[in-house]
């Protein structure tokens, strides 16, 4: 740290600097600057470990900084006051609704024109609606993110004795909960000399509820989880927590399935592994599995439309349901509210007693993947790329899909171990994936995995923020980039006018050659090829090659899409 | 209209685009198509005289109907519940700072899903901040909107009786304030039948505050114009009054300047104009001449940062200063508010007795424009695109030019008469501009009036929102475009940090070849030329082509930025 030995006095910037680095692998800042912000960045170069990540704009700051948080646990962007937080705020939204940890620091207007009784009228902040009123409200942006985080400071230079809680405050809450929170720091801030506790470490464990009672939780349900036989439900909000989840199924040789929005959270390359269950959108086979159970215990339960399709529930197939949510428990519906999930599950890991389990049942299996022959010669269609893509896939990918037509074909991929599933599934902001693919390919660049990264996307959500496929290079990062052109927007083609100009987008854009255009003139970091059989695709994933690849799947029907989303339109004829 | 003539029915999505199509020579909408407002755009194709204009992303529909409304008065976009809406609040913040007329419809979710007590969890939309609680505010997003709009309506289908009314006077007032306005449409109500009163015209004209009040401040105000001889100033709120203030001014010689935000408010080419004054901003010799003056009036005041200079303001030179105001008139000091400054000035103009007007002062005028040669076949620097620019604008342009350092010298360019001016000089979100030229660009068509547009922007601006190039030659429209190769940000870099990565950008962007991969392969609809001296930019400009024009000007030197912008920085040493 440095932080002065003898007065325990260090620059505010370059404190937050120094917190963010020590998140584990955490090496990359994203965002855009802006006068408002300017003062705060330059600190980042007193932080070595740390790389500054310029965006090319701040929704895809926002996407990026949600992508890392996925595979690293925490992701941070900075914006600037007005115009930068709110071009990122769709992008928080997501990050809070599909649980991502993003820590976005915005640059506002300095404590002195806050306070003063002459406005001045400050630039990027929306006037007073009467024009004769020269003050404006400095916090109107502020007090519009209170939905989309789980905790929000502002520094103030009256409170200097309270920033370092309340920085470690945002960084502890938003690693501990997966949930976006906000830090604003006023301009003139960033250089102002702060008084730290120097052995105060940043806590990253500490559980959200009363142990006594996630224990005394914990043991009613492994009684019943010893009664009967019971299978495990993973669902979304158990991510974080799913190496320890897979670790005690395999053990135990529990029966397990997982939802839609929970895909990724079980390991599916266990022997008692049933597939996703979300009602009429379940793999095929996996209801009548669950059918033969009489328990299901949840875990990270979220219910909604898409895993709860037309209202279906594994109540309706299992008569004993638990749930062990990310904040609540519910068994014999008794709801506990404000309970820490994760400490009730990490007290049930500890109590078990394998000894008093029940014996397995014999189940009758699910049907297995049942891949019919492809012409490889033909064009690609839904069918022959989720084969395509079944067949490349290796334990630790990363696999970034976009909210288009793949999407809903990805639930019967069969995922190697430990795939990263990054997805908004249930957000479904388009554009996300193509900067959330360099959010995570920066993150397993800084944990020194060096995963795979794998996008699969629509050519309608490239548009979105295409602008950040630029980044790629210039951050040399290496994903394999599946571009799905389909002539426009197909998902919303199949709910209504399949024919219509408001499902088109500008035809003929040139895929293969953006990347160049933005400035890989010779090919020298990014291959870029067109393919439009199965053969010339396996072919161009297989190719040997240390560059980022860019793979046009032309020639796709658009009226294509998988059963499951005709299914979810009403539209499935078969 | 479409209005059955028995029952006075019609479709509510058909009512919806009938009424927008009534609105002076507005023919295009602008947005992105999503599940919750689909059934809603089926209904253009009910209005031929409309033209869906289908966007990248929904911030670019944003700043694209911002455009559009800046030339023909009112712009519309449509965006889908949370994720579409969201993305596009930026360009609302804006377009309310700035003043623009926005009407922000959103297909949002059914009122049945709304209503229902068993919440099904409907994806798009924030979840409770507590998982147990499946039940989610619908309203979370309607709510944020409040101040970035003069008017927001949302329907409902318990009280269809009020939807003629809720949709009119969302028009209505959106017209008339010139500031955004929002209009919720749940999806499942685009197809219901509404009764509605086929007599009723939409209002744009009605005043918003008492007639007679406005009569006697205008006889006041009157009194000291005859008393006393006065100049005006033209500010931003009178830009929707630009052409009858000219009139007016040049009817009866008054010596005028305009201000910083209201640049292309005042006719610049009457004898009697001297230029923006902004303090220390001001055009070169403005405030002597202000100076000789005894009393100003103010007409559409919008005191700030920019036209405030340092606090400047007119007052530190006249004694007496008389505001007529957007919503309020000052006169003494006295302050009266919620009056319509439009109505004052219509009845000031009403009341007008040339013959009681003082004999005009004899005013040393200020130093004219003094062009220094250039050396056309130098690199082209920011003073010598200046000229270049100087030299080519013509009566009746559309000048659309974003925060990037070109804007700083716009205030001493002498505009032809009846150059529209867009930008947003106050709000400052870059990326604006393209969008916003596309908005333009088809206005101009709308209108039939077929004016140039000229766009004049940076490349790290550009970046933010490049994919809407593609539009531009998607929907067929001609502006020439300007783009500054500065490599980054350089009005960042005098603010902080000159050498710093965070001010860089992707270089090597290949601004020429963009248009091309956007689809534009063999340069049927554009022709792109990368100029690096003056004498090429001017043969650039010069050359007769029917294609849009895309100027990419290189070798600029990135710490180069017009006067005005160091001295803002305190950063002038001349
Ligand atoms: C920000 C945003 N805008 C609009 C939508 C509505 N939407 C959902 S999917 C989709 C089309 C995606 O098209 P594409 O990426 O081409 O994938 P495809 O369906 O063709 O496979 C749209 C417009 C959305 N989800 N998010
Ligand atoms: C949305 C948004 N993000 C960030 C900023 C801060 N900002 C203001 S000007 C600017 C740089 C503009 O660069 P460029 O367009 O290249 O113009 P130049 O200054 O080089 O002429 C930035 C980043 C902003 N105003 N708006």
């Amino acid at each position: 740290m440095t932080v002065d030995k003898e007065t325990n006095q260090v620059k505010l910037g370059t404190f937050i600097f120094e917190r963010l680095s020590q998140i584990k692998d955490f090496h990359s800042v994203f965002g855009v600057p802006g006068d408002f912000n300017l003062p705060l960045l330059e600190h980042i170069y007193n932080v070595p470990s740390l790389n500054w990540i310029g965006n090319c704009n701040e929704l895809n700051a926002g996407y990026a900084a949600d992508g890392y948080a996925r595979v690293n646990g925490v992701g941070a962007l900075i914006t600037t006051f007005g115009v930068g937080e709110l071009s990122a705020i769709n992008a928080i939204s997501g990050a809070f609704t599909e649980g991502a940890g993003v820590i976005h620091i915005v640059g506002t207007s300095s404590t002195i024109s806050k306070r003063s009784t002459t406005p001045l009228g400050v630039h990027h902040l929306i006037p007073n609606k009467n024009t004769w009123d020269r003050s404006q409200d400095h916090f109107t942006y502020e007090k519009m993110v209170e939905p989309f985080c789980c905790v929000s400071e502002t520094l103030d230079d009256t409170k200097l004795d309270q920033v370092q809680s309340q920085i470690d405050n945002v960084i502890e809450q938003v690693a501990k909960q997966s949930r976006p929170g906000y830090l604003f720091v006023p301009v003139n801030m960033a250089n102002m000399d702060i008084s730290v506790d120097p052995k105060k470490r940043l806590n990253f464990k500490t559980y959200r509820s009363d142990k006594q009672q996630a224990k005394e939780l914990a043991s009613v349900i492994l009684e019943r989880l010893y009664a009967t036989e019971t299978a495990i439900v993973g669902d979304q909000w158990f991510k974080t927590r799913r190496h320890k989840l897979n670790k005690f199924i395999k053990e135990n040789g529990f029966h397990c399935f997982s939802t839609f929005l929970g895909k990724s959270v079980i390991d599916e390359n266990q022997e008692h592994f049933h597939g996703v269950i979300a009602g009429e959108l379940s793999t095929e086979g996996s209801l009548q599995v669950l059918n033969q159970f009489d328990a299901v215990l949840h875990l990270g339960v979220n219910h909604n439309e898409m895993n709860n399709f037309r209202n279906w529930s594994p109540s309706q197939h299992v008569k004993n349901v638990m749930e062990i949510g990310k904040d609540y428990v519910r068994i014999d519906n008794q709801l506990y509210t404000y309970v820490d999930g994760e400490l009730v599950f990490d007290e049930l890991v500890i109590q078990f007693d394998s000894t008093r389990l029940l014996k397995k049942k014999e189940i009758i299996p699910r049907l297995s993947q049942n891949l019919p022959e492809l012409d490889k010669s033909a064009n690609v269609s839904q069918k022959s790329l989720f084969q395509t893509v079944q067949t490349y896939l290796r334990p630790n990918d990363v696999v970034v899909c976009e909210m288009c037509s793949f999407l809903f074909a990805i639930p019967d991929l069969k995922f190697p171990q430990n795939i990263t599933f990054v997805t908004q599934n249930f957000y479904g902001s388009i554009g996300y994936a193509l900067p959330a693919t360099l959010g995570a390919s920066l993150a397993v660049k800084d944990d020194n995995s060096n995963r795979r990264v794998l996008l699969i996307e629509g050519d309608g959500s490239s548009q979105m923020t295409i602008q950040e496929l630029s980044s790629l290079t210039r951050y040399n990062v290496k994903p394999t980039v599946l571009l799905l052109n389909n002539e426009g927007y197909s998902v919303e083609r199949i709910v209504l006018g399949p024919e219509r100009p408001y499902n088109d987008i500008q035809p003929n854009w040139q895929w293969t050659s953006l990347l160049k255009a933005f400035g890989d003139t010779d090919e020298k970091k990014s291959v870029n090829i067109r393919v439009d059989s199965t053969l010339a695709l396996e072919k161009a994933l297989n190719r040997e090659d240390d560059r980022l690849k860019f793979i046009e799947i032309a020639g796709l029907n658009k009226l294509d899409v998988p059963w499951r989303f005709a299914y979810l339109c009403g539209k499935h004829d078969n």
